[in-house]
């Protein structure tokens, strides 16, 4: 395994990614006057970034991206304690390095206002898209960061295919963009929304709790789950075993 | 072979998020103003549910996620019969815990309305959301089974590509919905079907025989079907052969 | 390789699935109010079943489903010249039991019409989708199918990463609607247009000429194009070579 | 490795592919009344083209068909200098071709205006789609094809899983277009600008400049960063290896 130097280089260099591609197409192109991509568009652009990525620098850092994951991945006994705080670190330097940038290119167009725009930040009730309210969004993030790591987990288990768990990964958060974005604008993924939120502030700052806690609880049920998939129940492995 | 109780689980998940996945795109997200995902955005989301878990959970339980496969696996010769009551189990508990965490999470938008969502439930008639009748909507449920079950058991023959299976019958899924969401809203699935229509009652309870019988029928046609390409005609094996 | 009929079959019935699916999406869901899946939809479709089709069938009958890839693939040097008739009568057969059946499902829906439908006929001048003249339908006609032959003959070459050829050649039939289904409706597939047009008549039948010529043309010259990229030009092998 | 010949002659087609397809589908296909495409199908065509392409011709001439990519890969130490003018010449000789054969087929429709149409040529300020700033236009156009070059030599890198790295490279470029479409008209590519803007002469021209500095720049920076990531540190190879 590369030195974690450059693995921390390539975590924060993927999760910039991650953010600028994701928020920057649901703050850039999501509503173009009849032309916008609309949250299909944004969808694709989440789950794309890590497709991307995974085939890129998934043999240097793994490609996590997201607190969750890595968090999730200990859970799951396939990433070592000892690596968390740098792999944690290098993702929210990422995610709001890529949030600052947006900014400005946003900003770039007359009469852009970050607080009208919200630059795609997570929130629930008067900040959900859809007004959902608090519950449903705790949940929704829950379920789906669960069912992440489920896929996370299981693509890249020594019993898939191998190769393909770049795909199976991407159109997973292709798919919970699909089902989600309605309720909390979709996070499962901390460093994505604190990027946004330290930007936009305000109420931002004041939500993003929600979305620290749910995809974490969600991504330990999710690392849980597949300790049984694995027929290796107990508590987390937590030597040197790295992904 | 995994043992059946880790088999059962992994059926029961992966049904759950078949239906949260592809029902709840549909529920939450396909019709939001000017930004939704319509129907491209909830094909995609059911078709990338089977991927995601074909590539997590395809060696554990094989990923039928849906009585219909599991029935045209067994004609097909490809899977035991003695197996086919807890798959079936597992699909229906995994769809209707599917359904009602849905329930839950809809019902956290102001003024949402069980029997005017109707919960992504399969129907024809004056419940077919294009208004098709009961005939046509038998025709193309069994059509597309029968082509999804040729797609499955052909991208898992011995002398296809290896461990591109997911990726063909997650894309047979979405090209399914692409066709037919307006026809029936698309079951090819009695789990699918089953989950909605026990929150919903009423008509989708009165319905749901025809999303039992045209997709079993079309899954046997198609089970059939492969054992001609296959040359291995007669009549079905129930030994213990496994996918 | 399979016996001949059993290859016939095979494309029948995966011919069948490219004109039901990729013509269904087009009449039964492009233009559904507000929902509909649009150009971007059908486009998806053709691609999907073709992608589908061939891990499934491709080891079977090599999944043409077109007669301008098998006559492609002859020119390639690819294909028998003793296989071609039944090869294109079974591409025919599909094709045309695909419209029959597309027609009596869209029938099942008060108010049908199946010439103002069209059945998603290919055509030109007044019976191009965007007005398009007879001159632009058949150069993009040729162009498109020329790259589609390069497509196809490239990504099998045994020079290419091997299994992946479904996804390229699926891929580029969703780019090829992607451009042109405005201006003739898309063809690049002598079948599929043959299907539609024998149940419209009139107009469709009558411009129906050319969707042979200009995607046998072009097939040829993507043909050739190949054998220059493979550095073995000289005139077409006509040997029993298969694909 | 192919003779010159045979590579030139397949990154002009190539590259002829990608601004026909992708510019195509902007210019026939994008605003298409109510069934249009939009924004999201003409990043898909963009994509397409090259995921098509890189595995039809990949292992001819690498299918850069870019010369931000040529240029990014000589930085990254993955391809001979001597190599890099017959490269660019055959990129830009297939976009011209390219834009003039899709003008051809454009002007086959009544009352089309090449000046209102702009044949897809990226712009800034006045030109951008959404009014964005030369600045913005830079910075984005310089982000974007430092990650493309990022994703293209890391999915190509010994170490990343084989065969995968056409999906990884066109999906990266289906991202991009859908986060920059309204910014620049997305370029990452000098070719493909170069096309478009000598057919529409005027303003295209004037603003060109701007859309081989910023992708050559950031294809530079890409390609430096690449090499941190190889731990293969210091001054470009410029020896002959190749792709």
């Amino acid at each position: 395994m590369p030195r974690l130097s450059v693995r921390f280089l390539a975590e924060a260099c993927g999760t910039f990614w991650l953010v600028f591609g994701g928020c920057g197409s649901a703050v850039l192109a999501a509503g173009f006057p009849e032309l916008g991509i609309g949250f299909v568009g944004v969808s694709l652009a989440f789950g794309l970034t890590v497709l991307t990525m995974a085939y890129s620098i998934g043999h240097i850092s793994g490609c996590h991206l997201n607190p969750a994951v890595t968090f999730g991945l200990w859970i799951g006994g396939r990433f070592p304690a000892r690596d968390i705080p740098p792999y944690f670190l290098a993702q929210l330097l990422g995610a709001i390095l890529a949030a600052a940038t947006l900014y400005l290119i946003a900003s770039g167009k007359a009469g852009f206002d970050l607080q009208a725009s919200g630059l795609a930040a997570n929130g629930y009730d008067a900040h959900s898209p859809g007004g959902y309210s608090l519950a449903a969004g705790l949940l929704i993030e829950f379920i789906l960061t669960m069912g992440f790591l489920l896929v996370i987990l299981g693509s890249t288990d020594a019993r898939a295919p191998q190769g393909f768990a770049p795909i199976a990964i991407g159109m997973a958060l292709v798919l919970i963009h699909l089902i989600a974005i309605p309720v909390t604008n979709t996070s499962v993924n901390p460093a994505r929304s604190t990027g946004p939120a330290l930007l936009v502030g305000g109420w931002a700052l004041a939500q993003l709790w929600a979305f620290w806690i749910a995809p974490l609880l969600g991504a330990a049920a999710g690392g849980l789950l597949y300790r049984v998939f694995a027929e290796r129940p107990g508590k987390p492995d937590i030597s040197g075993e790295a992904l």
